[in-house]
């Protein structure tokens, strides 16, 4: 983390350390096992101070799993404006590509996943805010970066939104699955995400690229 | 459900009921809420009779997640064989895709992946098996089927594996989620799914199709 530019206040600084505790104990506890108690403990605060500064363990619940999207929506402004800028889009799309699905793949962010599906039907509005402020602001950065490009005459679509979630879906739907269903979010740490990543950016490019073609002017199919 | 062949006997339809009881039962109350005596009184059974056919709670959540699969696998092998023969790829390619994503944002569907994903760290086997025999079977039937094409010199690519991967990512990965994360199993109810099936294949042969071309001689593409 970079150090804040003021020193931070001893108020703001118990805020954050009780959202990490309460980060750790619910993606361990899921939400039923998770009590305000252990959050506290782990804090190294009193129980009274960790209601003072969330209320309830609903309200604390929603403000964990909603501070999460803040980093993956900095993580996707910063990659998409490179590629916005490009003048080499196959080769920076396979790097925003390779940059976005570490980022999704990290064990904390699967558990936080996981545990955020698990509770949609009891909380909707806390999953619909995450996939709102998440991904859909990720779709939104992206498709905007892909319009750009579509300008330049780089790309060709009717809809960049459509050829965004193309795009994310040939990325993401294999190892997010396969971590979701195997029960192990270690898998990055196991699996070579590259080529998953490469192979997404090269069909991509194939499919909304502008002319490319290969050494016999066919258009390029390879992955 | 098509008439068994031969008259079903007594304990294979108790066997039936006992296991479409166990669903209803699950798929409202989760695991942790669901109880075998739950599951006997809706069945209309007594307790032990559900003990005798599925041994305990686990056994038969593992049982009835790992039934599911074999209807899709039934769907998938189906429309898979029909596209394996077409003479119109772009156009059997869009029905595979609506069919195969109404399939999978049946709300039955939805409600049994959450509670799938929800209990994947608890029970990885069941989870694991459940991706096994639904999803990877069902990419490898799809796998073949391109192959069929690419022999045929209707598709072109270097791995049919991840073609068949870059497919179900586009068609899958934002209407599921979607409905993953607004806890809206009736999603398929309230919105159409029929652009996001001809988009996903519309883009799909745009990056594999062998040749095709627009008025102006152009690359396609449309989405």
């Amino acid at each position: 983390m970079t150090p804040p530019e003021q020193p931070e206040r001893g108020s703001d600084r118990r805020h954050r350390e009780i959202r990490e505790a309460a980060i750790g104990i619910f993606l361990a506890s899921g939400y039923d096992g998770a009590t305000m108690e252990d959050i506290a403990v782990r804090a190294g605060v009193s129980k009274q101070t960790v209601y003072k500064h969330f209320t309830d363990k609903q309200n604390l619940f929603a403000d964990i799993v909603l501070s999460t999207t803040d980093d993956m929506d900095a993580l996707v402004c910063l990659i998409a404006d490179r590629l916005s800028n490009t003048s080499d889009p196959a080769k920076d799309l396979e790097h925003l590509a390779e940059t976005f699905l570490n980022a999704l793949m990290e064990p904390r962010v699967l558990r936080l996943r996981r545990l955020v599906i698990s509770s949609a039907d009891r909380f909707p509005e806390i999953a619909t805010a995450w996939y709102g402020q998440g991904f859909e602001r990720a779709l939104g950065v992206l498709s905007r970066s892909f319009q750009a490009l579509a300008q330049r005459q780089l790309l060709a679509f009717k809809d960049p939104a459509m050829a965004a979630e193309h795009f994310v879906g040939m990325l993401f739907w294999i190892p997010v699955n396969k971590a979701m269903f195997t029960g192990d979010d270690d898998y990055a740490a196991t699996h070579d995400l590259a080529p998953v990543a490469r192979s997404a950016a090269r069909a991509f490019m194939n499919a909304y690229g502008v002319g490319r073609k290969d050494r016999r002017g066919r258009t390029m199919t390879e992955q």
